[in-house]
């Protein structure tokens, strides 16, 4: 049973603590990009920033994002989702991040004094690379390769 | 001495084959985000595209792009410069790609008979981040730190 818009085999991938990078438009259209932790849910993707951060205003003003996941024991395993935040609420209690904390590092989140902000982005298509470099998959309809 | 725009311990950073993801923009100016390999020579990043890539004409459309280059033992260590693509040439002989595989794997690359795309980046500024999670450096000015 697919639990989201993407193959099985790509949603058993995501569910992986694996590296993730996420891109995202700075105002002047320019590419800002930083590694992040991420979680995966039936075909949203879970971000957490720091209140601070000035990409949380990036995504105010713009919400197309691209993550690039990237298995940790095979680098040349990854894939990339390009999705739309639809969805930034402050983290009360900072229960977002503890679930991102403990799936990364199995511990509650160590900075517990600044405020955060969850971004639920939807997953609109994706691309995916092999071991031997050929571009595998690559679907808008999310049909299974 | 340092060779380039960025501080020595970032530069040395950059010169060894950590992983690294490259951002850059489609025609709509959404993100386009995949992880790549690169080199780094002086203040300016290598990149290398199978000529069929859509990344190769973006690039010619809009040559901004940002690369998060993430520590191959740490992932917690990680360095993203942004950047201007300011020559594409073809791989005559292959010898960038070649660069490049002999950098990560040491060992000629494998497919040999489809023409590649070199791109050469200008660092414009940088940002990065230490084990802690503390936003460690940003300097647009390219001083030590």
């Amino acid at each position: 049973m697919p639990s989201g818009p993407v193959p099985t085999s790509v949603d058993h991938f995501l569910a992986m603590p694996h590296f993730a990078v996420v891109a995202s438009l700075r105002p002047d259209g320019s590419p800002h990009s930083v590694a992040t932790w991420y979680d995966w849910d039936a075909g949203r993707i879970l971000l957490s920033m720091d209140q601070s951060r000035a990409r949380l205003r990036y995504l105010r003003a713009d919400p197309r994002i691209a993550v690039t996941v990237i298995d940790r024991g095979d680098w040349y395993r990854h894939i990339t989702l390009n999705a739309i935040v639809e969805e930034l609420r402050l983290d009360e209690g900072l229960a977002d991040i503890d679930r991102l904390a403990y799936r990364y590092t199995d511990a509650p989140y160590m900075t517990r004094d600044s405020p955060r902000t969850s971004a639920w982005a939807r997953v609109e298509s994706w691309h995916g690379w092999d071991a031997s470099g050929a571009r595998k998959v690559t679907n808008a309809q999310w049909g299974e390769t």
